[in-house]
């Protein structure tokens, strides 16, 4: 299962096509994607590059319904827990990718951190890369392109089968 | 989405027997199966009964990592929240369904109705059925066999398109 | 601490005063008062006592911020993990009292006895206590008036100082 | 109430000593304060020092029992929850404090800016001061020392009345 977190509302036009791609490229490989569930920004995006490969899609909303839900996930898990659900999102991802930037996304790759689960970030500026590569005692995986995250994640895949 | 709640290690052998084919006919309806996903009890059967018809099973653990996830479980989804995620299993299913009785399915139940879910008790005895069946403003449905339990939530599912 | 679980704005007259009073006999043996802090109910009224007999009050909202909450708690936590957070109560109280009854409280009771935690059950109808007492490997105590439960608690802890 | 977040068993001594008077200083202010409750490091400390002023401390525990509780805490809330509960802890504080810095309290810090909640950043490297400033429609404060860290926390209060 691999998360792929990212901003709502405020994703930029590439960063929500990085993410198109990255869900492509995670169905294409037979590999699970999850996702923060709603139907907008990165996350819905994500969700549409991995139907779009036929691949197979959970959301963990963080509302109590399924109003704000991203009409591309398969598997919705509603929690009711607000931002508290971003702990569930990494705990449950094999490995975390960040597609884009923003307070909800950085508790998230803190959160995989704190958790010890193998990040990938994607296009990030490089004060963002300096503070993570800080925070973390192990090394965070710095991808460019939807491409290059791909690889990065079938590497810790390869050295965690 | 259905969700199947029932004892972990203190299950009976027919109440594990129920939740197998309970499991069974939710996934040969082509219904998802939720349940708290660890490889005990009524979890463990249901998901097993599940797979055996080639369904999708979806397991919401309370731990923080999968050393008790049933083997039989598609989409293991890590909460570390203890005994808080029964909150989840019921938000996120469509039908609530308890094949045997103990304090975390009660709370479950408890949870359905105070969410306004179905609900669906398989043989429970008088007790039980009056207990919640005071305590909801809807009616709750009584099954003695699996298969009755199918019917029921086929007849939520119909009355609920 | 001492939590007092009951329904919000469907508790009865009596439920309420039982409430005040239960929070004001918390109140005058030093104790500290739980309870799921909202301004409506069994909640409002058991913090209105304690507050009257100069107590200490603990609030844990479901709600993300402060509208819902009874004026009379000192300490709110807000939890945005709606009913959730009912695993949160029974956990930090030393002892849980139930007063009134609703799937709220009902899922409160059920947590308790699935933590081990010891239960009141004040002013409860017959098969509430059938209900609870199958439910638990330990005696559930049984209070009719809120100076009986004041009592049963004390009991409690005396047997765990 | 005041959210004290930082390190755990990674403190070091400085980020101990500082903790331990912004704790008394916002105990002599009549603050309530409020950390993540275990008995080590920034928040073991923040609650000692509070105590010595003859403060109020509220501790929200990761855990599902009181063995790492700080013997400083006066009001512990157990939640059993991980590091799910540092979305407790920003939602339930009126300002945020971030002594030294690690995965969990980079979390925190993300999520109190998520929550719109305001920020005190003390003794904090370059990287982090620009990294958080970036991520916040609002201004972060900027502390050099705990003196610093309590007149930012009062002209907070002072704005917010």
């Amino acid at each position: 299962m691999i998360g792929v977190m990212g901003p709502g509302a405020t994703a930029t036009v590439q960063e929500q096509q990085q993410a198109y791609e990255l869900g492509r490229g995670i169905a294409q490989r037979g590999w699970v994607l999850l996702t923060g569930g709603r139907n907008v920004g990165v996350m819905d995006a994500a969700n549409r590059g991995a139907k779009q490969a036929q691949g197979v899609t959970v959301g963990i909303l963080p509302d109590g319904d399924r109003h704000s839900l991203s009409t591309a996930v398969d598997i919705p898990i509603i929690t009711d827990m607000g931002s508290a659900r971003n702990n569930i999102n990494v705990l449950s991802s094999d490995v975390v990718v960040a597609c884009g930037m923003g307070p909800g996304t950085a508790s998230e790759v803190a959160l995989a951190i704190k958790n010890g689960k193998p990040v990938v970030l994607l296009n990030q500026n490089s004060e963002t890369q300096a503070f993570f590569t800080n925070l973390s005692a192990h090394p965070i995986a710095i991808a460019i392109t939807p491409a290059d995250a791909i690889l990065l994640i079938q590497n810790v895949i390869n050295a965690n089968p």
